[in-house]
């Protein structure tokens, strides 16, 4: 299988889960094709109005996934038009767990490009991701309002 | 041009003039593609967390154009899943004209599939469709508002 097969077939992997639990998604098409004169995501997932924005990587053991500034542009550019959130959303090879960075956590490096530090913190993990498209406040959330209150 | 890439360049024809106008719009894979096991519409535009979902017909000089109940039923499923409408779009080859046939108003054929009557009224023009997702309201909905008040 090419890498380039290999990485539809982890984009695959992701659609799949997010509909699963009830979201309405797609995948774009082939980036070598036509179809990228328009700058699309590699994926989108909809529920009930609220939109995320995904470009998808996969990793095996690095600490530090790297991703081109135009590629984030394009990323920030398709959710600020379809007011959701993007996210930089990274495969462990091998265990297949998904991690989330949001685009806005991404550090920027001297070239002008971003990185996702995957033992930093502030990613986020597939049930959270669940939980903010559908709707649903995480327990801190619930206690700063308490708090708050 | 094989029909299959005549029917990617009009859903591209959609696409480009959907994302022209500010939407953020993404097109699905090849259908022939394993990408089809979640069923995909052909394109989807979004604008601030308003969804719209579309199949794409194209015609020649016919009065009707069927749909199999199937896609039917996805488009719908897709819609409800994202919050968002769902249409039958036509592109009339030759003038280039979009019309937009809203899946409620589909008529049912004896055999349980769908048809949109070119003719009948109740189709929306491109204008109309960019109108509603960009949250701008039209005359008529002014108007009805005004003899309300």
């Amino acid at each position: 299988m090419s890498s380039r097969s290999r990485g539809f077939s982890h984009e695959r992997d992701l659609v799949r889960r997010l509909w699963e639990r009830g979201l309405a998604v797609i995948r774009a098409p082939a980036s070598g094709s036509k179809a990228k004169r328009v700058p699309y995501p590699d994926v989108v997932a909809i529920y009930k109005g609220r939109v995320m924005v995904f470009e998808v990587k996969t990793t095996r053991k690095r600490k530090e996934i790297y991703i081109k500034r135009g590629q984030v542009e394009k990323l920030r550019e398709f959710a600020e038009r379809a007011g959701g959130k993007a996210f930089v959303a990274v495969k462990a090879v091998g265990t297949g767990e998904w991690l989330f960075a949001p685009v806005e956590a991404l550090e920027q490096t001297p070239s002008g490009n971003y990185k996702v530090s995957l033992e930093g913190g502030g990613l986020l993990k597939m049930e959270q991701i669940l939980a903010e498209a559908m709707g649903v406040k995480s327990l801190s959330e619930y206690l700063g309002r308490a708090t708050r209150a």
